[in-house]
């Protein structure tokens, strides 16, 4: 198994307390989830995660950045089906048309028309370079939903028509320990959907573009009748809520879960959690989103975070929290909430460390666990079980030609609750400006 | 289920960062375990533990205090068995002579003639009232061992001679979710055997005495062939590092656990790892313990945390980590040591916050969950466990005149591991000075 890990840019990256220990690295990503670059650093080197790996931004890689840019762009990549996206050419961020093309399509592969992909909050950090990880040019995407138009010889679970989707990653090693208990998104091999490398060495590009070619394993089938503008977020934001939910036992009839946070995942974690059968409650620093929580999604109860009073009447009586906020906040009053032995899901990605007292989970054997986005198996579930409740997200659709607009307003949480790209009903432009 | 909560002396505690939101608590706890007063609370009411609970120290309830320490002493508790142990009378912490006594046996009781007593931390953080919430006069001691000398017309597991054990807790209410999952040390209204209040509101004193009355259900068997002196640490630290590892999978040959710091704890924690057939790795900041770790407890590698290249080359490798460590120190580096989706247990309480960055937790879906002593089950099973391997805890047995210095030396870490008083072979003063 190939290891590929072409230093582009690299960022010195220090440990944030004297811990005179390892120089553990952190990053200096803006906000949100941190997933994309943590994912590329265990998708490259199961120690690259972790250790003193060394990547420093100095001016002189940047501007070899942008000259292969530009030489991919005129030279097009030599084989392949042409494709055409809207893809970053610099840290500026700005999408603009991009000409492309998109690997053959081998035996085990699914070429996929894209009919729309959503907007995460990773996209903003690439194309911003907030990770000094971008291999421009990018095109985004990994909240993927389209229509499949050609399958290899060799595929058995799909054929041309099929409505499917397609998620964080493209690939796995299906050799370790974690792709053989379904969760190859811990994969330390894994080829993310977007600003990736495959195993070839060619950068993966998202689905900001017409068609995209993905092996049958990472293909998702989309439940009929479910709308597809607001499955496609289901892709990444969904299952990074509910596949922990069935990890920790957070999907039970009865139980009491607490979801902090009222963004693009924890309206999504409200709505399967109400179709799971158990009691949410809504945990929030603003006191206005009390009538969305409880009216518009159905939450059982809605909790402000600063009221000492209401903390403390709720204390105890969650089975578990999930906790989506990326921006800092102090947790232990969360883990107050909890019962003995409750987990709180982490799947934020505040910059500066969480503070974590002892006693906060000590005496009541309490914990806190993160998880980032989810296995096939588990988000193949999750569309499954959508379906059957018609749960999708909550989305805002633009064209193509917005998506400028979109990211700056996404930056300032300015949409309710994911924007979603209809991609086959924008004109693309590029080269050959026809629609496919 | 009545109630009891009496406000001895009570301790203002704010949350330790400028949260603006809870009023949660910090205790001025000096080190190690917390998980007495934890545990006080939380056994008191359960929102004690998490919410805006006052307790202010002020010096008249301190002479309060006092006051009801000597009448308790001279007054003899009106009822019951006449006992001697050595108790602390305020928090000098030091330990003297102290004659009081027993509750009469009930049905459901065993009387045990205590042969040995460990001493914890904690014991040393409730004779100083660290946590304020000493109700002087206190026996300490929760790590017993004894032979029994009367039981109830209705114990049936216990007979006189038996060998027993018993630990942290002597009640709990059998009722609640946790006690129903047998996690008494859960339980909100539980029972612990020094400076605790029984259901009928009269102080709980521990195993530094002759004999103690104990409920048959909080009674341990403790195998035959077992030195008793070695046992009686593992009825609180054996069972505080064994119940986790059951509850985390971390028990299986072939698996592989760091444990990190090599005390009380974490040397039986070793022990019992070897025992399940698993790989282990002690994870130290001091090189000096290489040997003791690797050549007298056996223990597979010795990692130094301070070393980079040491800890890179162990990135990704271990099923789950135990980290025994009460002082302060960076646990972000521990958990690129782990496997995705393995947990970091927490036994330690260190006073200052634990730093732990998302990036740390999220893109592998690791977690750190905290872990207190263990229920009756686990602490059993434990037991015959050990008794199976031939495990005890590494001891310096004291006579009970010994038993001030040897706080003293606790305080500073001078023992290896554990110390425990001879009881029965101890002269324990008090009026009628006769053996038992």
């Amino acid at each position: 198994m190939s290891r590929h890990f072409r230093t582009h840019t690299t960022s010195r990256l220090t440990f944030p307390s004297s811990s005179g220990g390892l120089a553990i690295t952190r990053l200096p990503f803006s906000s949100t989830s941190s997933k994309l670059l943590l994912q590329q650093l265990s998708s490259t080197s199961p120690a690259a995660a972790a250790t003193a790996v060394t990547i420093t931004t100095s001016s002189p890689a940047r501007n070899l950045q942008r000259a292969r840019a530009s030489a991919a762009e005129q030279g097009m990549e030599e084989h392949g089906k042409a494709a055409v996206g809207w893809a970053a050419r610099d840290d500026s961020g700005v999408l603009s048309p991009y000409n492309f093309s998109r690997r053959a399509q081998k035996d085990d592969d699914v070429t996929i028309k894209v009919l729309y992909c959503g907007i995460c909050h990773t996209d903003l950090h690439v194309v911003k370079n907030d990770w000094g990880n971008a291999m421009y040019p990018v095109v985004p995407g990994h909240e993927i939903v389209g229509v499949v138009t050609g399958v290899g010889a060799g595929v058995t679970k799909f054929k041309a028509g099929d409505t499917v989707g397609v998620g964080f990653f493209v690939g796995s090693c299906r050799t370790c320990d974690s792709c053989g208990k379904g969760y190859e998104n811990y994969c330390p091999t894994m080829v993310i959907t977007s600003n990736g490398k495959d195993y070839g060495g060619a950068a993966t590009q998202g689905g900001f573009s017409d068609a995209i070619v993905v092996n049958e394993h990472y293909v998702l089938r989309v439940p009929a009748g479910l709308p597809l503008d607001g499955a496609a977020p289901l892709l990444c934001a969904g299952v990074t809520v509910y596949s922990p939910m069935v990890i920790h036992g957070l999907n039970a009839p009865g139980k009491h879960v607490g979801v902090v946070g009222l963004g693009g995942l924890g309206h999504v974690a409200v709505k399967f959690a109400k179709a799971f059968g158990m009691r949410v409650t809504v945990i929030s620093t603003s006191p206005g989103k009390r009538r969305e929580a409880l009216e518009h999604l159905g939450a059982d109860e809605f909790l402000v975070s600063r009221d000492a009073g209401q903390m403390a009447a709720a204390a105890g009586t969650m089975d578990g929290i999930l906790n989506t906020v990326s921006a800092w906040h102090p947790v232990a009053p969360l883990f107050a909430l909890m019962k003995p032995m409750a987990q709180m899901v982490f799947v934020g990605a505040p910059t500066r460390p969480l503070e974590l007292p002892a006693y906060a989970i000590v005496p009541g054997g309490k914990g806190i666990t993160g998880n980032c986005v989810g296995g096939i198996r588990d988000c193949q579930a999750m569309l499954d079980f959508a379906g059957e409740h018609g749960i999708t997200a909550e989305v805002e659709v633009i064209k193509m030609d917005y998506v400028n607009t979109a990211m700056e307003r996404l930056e300032k949480n300015d949409v309710r609750y994911r924007f979603v790209i209809d991609v086959a009903g924008s004109s693309l432009g590029g080269s050959g400006d026809d629609k496919i």
